[in-house]
Order: structure tokens, then C-alpha cells, then sequence
């Protein structure tokens, strides 16, 4: 690697659900002097979907090649113009992170079948993207059998194994395309692939797989001996348990390197054969980092959903937390427990009311719209519309984990207006925030700071000065817009030598100086809110609860899935 | 009067909140002949506001006489052009229906004192508008000290006394404006003064009353000999004691003949001197009679808010029924209780919703909304939305009578729609609807016919399947529009002497050959629906609900107060 005084670069790369893009960072200050966005060409914005099942989203593997070689190329050519004495030699170390769980069905080389002409046209055997929803009866007897027979693994999951998880998915297509199933020698994660690609070998006996995607999709841990035992795998279908032996055994923290880059994508990409390439991880992990966590510090990646990210010393035991999402060693970081929490529904809840339910009187665009509701309620004050809201309209992911939760707003009269509509909602969002934070504190993890990420924090004063006088911390946004990235950098740089994640991270990510401090006379009123909306949190949302109410939005449900 | 084969006809004047309407009816089949509307010249759409407290609504007694020339000369008028052979002495009686509680400080002679030139520009000196809701710090006293010392009158109007009523407007005067106060011999409500204006003798002591408005608004009952004693009334202020004896100690039904036409004002409206003048009553009471109400019949006024009413014969005791705005003898028709209840916000709710959350992707204008999200709606089945609703927004007048209620909407997701919501609000009235029917039926009142009325029942065809759906009866439509003034020509008919009201309803109302009947599929689906609404409205609306949810609201109230 290059000395100290000389100049370095990283690479990261990050693969979201509709582009790719890199961010080429300076690892002495964390400028970024490059950064390309390639948009997925195949399917719907990269989406390959199914008009007979909308459930159905797969992506082409193609795409994530294409896009490798646009975006650094991209950022080089940037970096050249940008930076006098720029050399594509300075760039030591490559990270990718992912979405997840994306799993591909993958040959006895490690090719995705999906790109083989014998599968040409087949969705089966293309990836199966995150928020593909095919698999929830298979998601549904994995729980089943999980929480009758291995409690102790299903409790790191919450008790829930998801639809959108690695097993489900390869079982839906066990049962669903038993050919493609058949074809497919091994099943990596699109962050574990990429790498590997890179270093040259794709072998899948011998990949090295992400922790992060092992720990918080596929049910592994060192615990009970890596992946389910095949006695658990069986019972689901004995070609899983078949499959096990292809699969893994082992799983890495993305500091460590997944190989070296292979002469041929070196010279594919404009770079110098044999740098590092760090093991992959998902975007939110890899993202936290970029944005400075550190113990004490959880970071909120605020988008359609949020991701909510802390971590943990692993030289103290610590407990399993109820309701949130997984605890998995070295998912974020090396020598810490990973805690992954979030909400199913942030930024998705603002966009779904206005583009539905907010009058043109606001605006004719849904931007001009948020514009003029934020204007509307900076004057008003918390508790000042006698509104309450749950932000549950996509269900509850933390600690709830319910997904068959749905929205309620109470305290509506004839003078109601959107804009106070709008900023219930926020203040739900936040409630719901709080409820996180407050869940991991009770579990002995304490949260000093919080830092935002993510396309809300950067452009929403307003939510962000509702967050600190609910969360009642100062709200911190992380300054690079581009964490994802900018964490992938990091993990570059540190399989490449260059120090530590955190002593990267101190030299490559700041917070803005903006920083969004509680209004003491706000938190008083939203502490007394935030009272109000665990009652109706408590009621509506856990079966323990007097009254029924919890069966109130169950049975709307039924009556609704019978009656469409 | 004319015999019963020669042509006779009645004159119906409603009395709105901003204006007056005339309807002539041919006494033979119901046939409207002639209807004009004036609308109140003074203030705002007939009000007159101050802008230093919108609790102010107060009306100008000129306007009321201005409009009386000009609707019954416009009817007259009319039913000459459209009737061959018309004679305008042909009328036989008149009747009179107003908005109320509306008292009007009059002196010795009966005269308003917003008429006398003294009092010009003195808004207490004007007519008090039922809804103006300047007394609710009196009617919170009335309503302590009633239920400390007069438990049984309050339980005829559901343990609180409303800040609309004569009492807390009476007492709001002597306390904020003494010198007004002191210059009102009496006080009388508008449907009390007009008759005897017509009559030619306002003497305040001698006019007669309507024991609708006494009984329903003034706690006049002969069960404790007439109005409230004055041991009560001094202790709410010793002037209102005094002022007892220059109220009423009688009331009567309105087929009671209040008087006759003066020369004076025969001459001023065109009409044979000497014809009946009916005593009047409340608009909906009225509007009940003109819908054809009578045993076993509910007929529901659909409008902004609802009254409902039924009347039950007074051969047989009939219990308090909680919650009911009030049962009084002979406040519809004689020889029956009448029955009261209502909803605060139905229509309102409509238009709140479609004012604010409606995005103009529905059309431009309210009315354009309305129309195409109900052509949405149609191919939804009951239940489809997952969504279910309060109808609180303006709080619960029946059965729960507590105005500090409000809205709530529950289920919503992501992909929730602006006309699935508004259907939600157009089934949780109809769910409000239905728990009062259940609340009179458990009192021993059968709940046979339900015939609707007010512009919703017409236009909107909907709603009114919908309502048949949940209240599972066939859904009637009262054939005329104008059903308040109809009801009050059927009072001046029968103060003439041309029948019975019950026989005269026979020959002049009718309902509309559309009948709404229940869809059996419907009505499975919505009972379901129905036991979760009542779930969240027990909760929501009674105290005694475990788990505290009761206090949501209230403190939601509170925090609103405090901050706005």
C-alpha cells in the first residue's frame, strides 16, 4: 500500500435496488473526488417483474457488471479531472456493499444462472432482489417449524423468519422451479458474488461470505455451528439439507479481504491489478460506518424505511433485544455485536400521503407540496393540532415486528388540515424512532448520539428538528450524502492495510455542522405525547394487551383479504 | 274552512339558519304550488359575527320579518302562475318551523330589543343563534349545579346542558350584559315570537309556546311543573328566578292554533284575515311530521349534521333512553313523546374531508371529487379497504354526548386511497346511525321504517345503499325536498281544523318510489365490520373501558389547548 504521506484512494461501490455508484474518497480527509451513478438497464428501473404476480422482483446479473465497469470508470475519469496528479495507481482497495437478502442461484463456477443461455428468459434463475415477496407461505414454514423446533435461532430473528430472507427464497424455488433449483450448485448473496468476481474466483466452495448477510438473513452463527443443522433443513426439504454442504461454514467481517483484483478486471476497470478487495456487506451496515458509528452512537438511515444501526462490544455478553431485526458479531464492524433495527415505512409514509391525500391547494407537484406543508406548520406548535398518529401503514419491523400492522390517525375535527396531518405523521415516525432506541437502552446498550443519514436528513429541517425534541438527543446528519459508499470505501481501505475501520473512519467521516438540538419546551409537550402513543402503541399492537383492540387490524385484514 | 272538496291549501315557513323558505301545499295530494327562498340581508349569510370571538353567531329579528313578506307574497305569486283558478284565500292556516335554541330578548310589548333604536348595534340585544357558543362557561354551570341538585331534569337532556340552550344563553347575557339583560321583560325563541307577529299580540306572557323548544332546550317538563324552580334558577343567579314569572308556566303542541292573522299583516303577506296560525316548533320536528313520521317510523334529517327522531305514544310510560338529545311530549305530534337523537357531523365530515385531504386528481371542485370518488368506490365490496372510521370529527352527540370526542381513521396502508377513506367516513356515519336505532330499540322503541330526508338522502345514492347495508333496513327517501316547511304547512293545517296531523300527513307525504334495500352479503360483511367500529368507539368514547384509551382523546384536548 502507499505510505502515509502519499496519496491514497478506496473504492466503494453501492449496489442499490434501481443503479449502482461509486464514490472514490481521499483517505486522508474523506474528499470524494469521483462518484458515478449507473442506472440498471434491465426491467422496470432494473426491476425484473412478473405482471402475473406482483410480488415477484428479480434483477439481471448483467446489470451489476455493466454498472461495475461504468462506475469506476466514471469516478476515475472525475478523479483525473478533479485532482491534479490524480493516478488510477493510488486507488488501494475496493469495497461493494449490497442490498440484501439478494440471493443468486449460482453454477458449480460461481455463474449465475441467470446468465446462461440454457435460462434465458427465466425469472427463476435470475436474482431474487430483497423486496421479492414470492416466498411468504415458505417464509411462513420456516417460522413455523423454526420457533417449534429451534426457538434459540428463531429468537435471533425475532421470532420471524421474513419473506424478503435467503432461505425462504431458495426454498419458494425448490418448490416452485425444482429445475432451476436443481441447476443451481450454490446460492450466494449479490454482496458475497461481486467481490469474488473481482478477486478472479468465484468458486463458491470457497468465496468468503459476508457475516453480515450470513448473520442477518441466513439464520448463521457461530453459535450453533454456522447455517440450521441439516436435521432443521430437512424438515423444510431434504434438498436443503443437501445443499447445505455447498454452501458455507464460515463467514468474515468486511474489513477482511476477499482477494485481490484479477488481472482481468484490473485492466477492465482502469485499475492496478492486485489490489485489495474487501468482503461484501448490505448497504445499511456498510452505510453506518461511512456515517461514524462508534459505540454509543446509533446511526438512522432515513429513506423510504429507515435502517437504525449500532454496535456493541463483543468482549461483554449481550442480551438477545426483543423486536429488533438481529444481533450478529461483526456485521458492522470486527469485535462488536451489530444490532439492526428499523422502521418499515418513514419516508414512504410522507410520500404515500401526499401524493394521495394532499390537496393541489399545497402545491402542484408532491415537492412543492412537502414545501408548502413544512411552511404551513413551522409556526405551529407540538400538540398544537390535537392529532396522534402510528406510523404503521407498512406494518411494524421494530419492536413490534409485525408486518400485519396498519396506520391510524386519531384526533382529526372539521378544521384538520393536511399540513398538521403531515406533521402527525412525522412525529409518529419519530415516536416510532424513540420506541427503538428506548428498546435497546432498556437492554443495557446506551445511546448517546445519534447521527442521520439518508435523503430525509439532508433535506427535511423540519423532521430533523422534530427527531431531536422527541428523541430528545442532539440530531447529528452525517456529511457525506453518499454513506453507502462512502463505507464500502472504508472496508476498501482497511482490507487493503490501511489501518483500522475506525481509524479510517476518523480520518474520512465528519457529521455537518449543523447540528439539531432539542427545544426543552417541545420535548416536555412530546414527551407527553410519546405517552399517549405508547398507549395506543401498546393497545393496538401487542396481544397482551386488555380489550381486543390488537384484534381490531387483524380482522380488518382478514375481512379485507376476503373481500378483494 | 274550505270543505273537503273545494281546493284548500297551507303555507310551511322554515326559518333556516341563513334564510327562510315558503312552501304552499295543496292540502288534497301534497302538491307544491308555490316555494320561495330569502336569504337574510344582514351580517354574514344572515349571521352576524364579531370578529373578536368566533363563538359570536347572533341574527337580526328585521331580517325574519323581511323574509316572511317576501316568501309568502313569491309563494302566492307562484301558485297563481301555476295553478289555475288559485285564490290566495284559499290558504287556510300557516305554520311556522325554526332553527333553535334561538331566544330573542324581547320587552314588555313582545318588541325584540335589537328592533328598538336604543340597542342598535348591540349584538346581545339580537337574536342568539342556536349556534351561537359564547355560554359554554354558563352552560358548564348549569350543567354542575343540575346534576348536584336536579339529577332528574338533567337526565331528560343526557346529563349536560348544552351551551346552544335558552338557559345558557339567558344567563351568559345577565352576566356579560347587564343592562341588555335588565331591559328583557322575556325571552322568546324565534318559532315562539313569529306566530304571535302574525297573530297581531306578542305579549310575551300570554303568546304560547312551543313545547318543543321548551321542553327540549328550556328543561320544561309538567313532570316538575313547567320550567326549572327558582330555588335552582337563584342559585345559578337570583335574577333568573325573578325572571321566571315572566316566562311561561304552559306549552303547547304545534297543531295547537296560536292565534289568528292579524288585518295587518293579511294585508302585508296577501292573505285572508282571520286564517289559523299554528304554534311553531324546531325545524327538524317539523321536517320529522312533513316526512311522514309516526309510530315505529325513525326518520333521519341528513344534512351537515343529523337529527334523528321517532315519536313513541305517551299511553305508555317510556324510560329515559342514555344518551338521546331528549324525549318531550307532544314535541312532534301530539299524544307521543318525541323522541330525539342525532349525529354532530355527518355531511360535515364529507366536506371537511374533501376540502382538505382530497388531491384535485378527482376533479377541480368539491363537487367533482365527490362524484368521481364515488364512481371509485362502487366496484369496492364493504370491507375491501381494510380502513375503518369514527365519526367524531365534530364529537358524539348520540349516544356518548360528549363533544370532546374526535375523529379516528385506522388501517391505512400505503396504498390507501382518498375515496376508500371517504367511504370509511360515509360507513362509520352510517355505523353512528346504527348505534343509536340499537340504543332506541333497547329502550322498548321498535325501529321499523327508516325514511330519510336533506339533501344527502337525494343525492347521493351511495350513501344511501350503503346505509340500508349497515342498518339493515330498506333506506326511504321522503318524496318532497323540503320537508321542514311541509311538516310546519301540515301544523297549519291542523291548526285550521282540516284533520288530524297524522291525517293529513296521510294524504300530503309520501316517499319516493326508490327504495334502498339491504344486500344480504353486504349486511354479513359490515355486522362484522360494525362489532370492530363498536369495539373502538367503546373504547375510544366511554370511561369505563379498561386500559385508558378513553383519555387519549381528552388529553390530546388538552395538550391542544395549552400549546394553541
Amino acid at each position: 500500500m502507499a505510505s502515509s504521506s502519499s496519496p491514497a484512494y478506496a473504492l466503494g461501490i453501492d449496489y442499490g435496488t434501481n443503479s449502482c455508484r461509486s464514490l472514490l474518497v481521499d483517505l486522508k480527509d474523506g474528499r470524494e473526488v469521483g462518484s458515478t451513478v449507473f442506472n440498471y438497464p434491465s426491467g422496470d428501473l432494473g426491476v425484473l417483474t412478473d405482471p402475473r404476480d406482483p410480488n415477484v422482483a428479480r434483477q439481471n446479473p448483467q446489470d451489476y457488471l455493466d454498472g461495475l465497469e461504468a462506475v469506476v470508470r466514471g469516478a476515475l475519469e472525475q478523479a483525473k479531472a478533479n485532482v491534479a496528479g490524480f493516478d488510477a495507481a493510488q486507488v488501494v482497495g475496493i469495497g461493494i456493499d449490497t442490498t440484501g437478502s439478494t440471493p443468486i442461484p449460482v453454477n458449480q463456477e460461481g455463474t449465475p444462472l441467470g446468465l446462461l443461455p440454457e435460462f434465458k428468459g427465466n425469472l427463476n434463475a435470475m436474482v431474487w432482489l430483497w423486496k421479492d415477496h414470492t416466498a411468504h407461505a415458505e417464509a411462513a414454514e420456516i417460522t413455523k417449524l423454526g420457533n417449534e423446533i429451534r426457538p434459540q435461532i428463531m429468537a435471533k430473528c425475532g421470532g420471524i423468519y421474513s419473506s424478503e430472507w435467503y432461505w425462504s427464497k431458495i426454498l419458494r424455488l425448490r418448490r416452485h422451479d425444482p429445475k432451476v433449483f436443481e441447476a443451481g450448485y450454490s446460492f450466494v448473496e449479490h454482496c458475497d458474488w461481486l467481490p469474488a468476481v473481482l478477486a478472479g474466483d468465484t468458486n463458491p466452495l470457497t468465496l468468503k461470505r459476508s457475516v453480515c448477510a450470513a448473520g442477518h438473513k441466513a439464520m448463521f452463527s457461530t453459535e450453533w455451528g454456522g447455517l440450521p443443522d441439516k436435521e432443521f433443513l430437512a424438515k423444510l426439504d431434504p434438498a436443503l439439507a443437501d445443499l447445505r454442504d455447498r454452501l458455507y461454514s464460515e463467514a468474515h467481517v468486511a474489513d477482511t479481504k476477499a482477494g485481490n483484483l484479477c488481472a482481468a478486471w484490473a485492466q477492465r476497470l482502469g485499475l492496478k491489478e492486485g489490489i485489495a478487495i474487501a468482503v461484501g456487506a448490505f448497504d445499511a451496515h456498510m452505510g453506518a460506518v461511512g456515517a461514524g458509528i462508534k459505540e454509543g452512537t446509533i446511526v438512522k438511515i432515513l429513506g423510504t424505511s429507515t435502517c437504525d444501526l449500532m454496535i456493541a462490544p463483543d468482549s461483554k455478553p449481550l442480551a438477545d433485544i426483543p423486536g429488533v431485526c438481529g444481533i450478529v458479531n461483526g456485521s458492522v464492524v470486527g469485535g462488536h455485536f451489530g444490532i439492526e433495527a428499523g422502521q418499515s415505512a418513514v419516508g414512504d409514509i410522507f410520500l404515500w400521503f401526499v401524493n394521495n391525500l394532499v390537496p393541489d391547494s399545497y402545491g402542484a407537484t408532491p415537492g412543492d407540496k412537502f414545501v408548502k406543508m413544512e411552511a404551513a406548520m413551522s409556526g405551529q406548535k407540538p400538540g398544537a393540532s390535537g392529532l396522534l398518529a402510528l406510523d404503521w401503514n407498512n406494518g411494524n419491523r421494530t419492536v413490534l415486528v409485525d408486518h400485519r400492522l396498519t396506520g391510524l390517525l386519531l384526533g382529526q375535527t372539521l378544521h384538520t388540515k393536511a399540513h398538521e396531518v403531515y406533521r402527525a405523521y412525522i412525529e409518529a415516525t419519530a415516536f416510532g424512532a424513540l420506541t427503538i432506541i428506548n428498546r435497546i437502552e432498556e437492554y443495557g446498550v446506551p445511546v448517546l448520539e445519534v447521527v442521520n443519514t439518508g435523503g430525509l436528513s439532508i433535506k427535511n429541517a423540519t423532521l430533523m428538528q422534530i427527531y431531536a425534541d422527541i428523541l430528545g438527543r442532539p440530531m447529528k446528519v452525517s456529511r457525506s450524502e453518499q454513506t453507502c459508499a462512502l463505507g464500502a470505501a472504508i472496508f476498501g481501505a482497511a482490507a487493503a492495510g490501511a489501518g483500522t475501520v475506525a481509524d479510517i473512519q476518523s480520518r474520512v467521516t465528519a457529521t455537518r455542522e449543523k447540528v439539531y438540538y432539542p427545544i426543552s419546551e417541545n420535548q416536555t409537550v412530546y414527551a407527553e405525547l410519546y405517552s399517549l402513543y405508547r398507549t395506543l402503541h401498546d393497545a393496538f399492537g401487542t396481544a397482551a394487551w386488555q380489550g381486543g383492540l390488537y384484534d381490531v387490524m387483524k380482522r380488518l385484514l382478514e375481512i379485507r383479504a376476503r373481500q378483494r
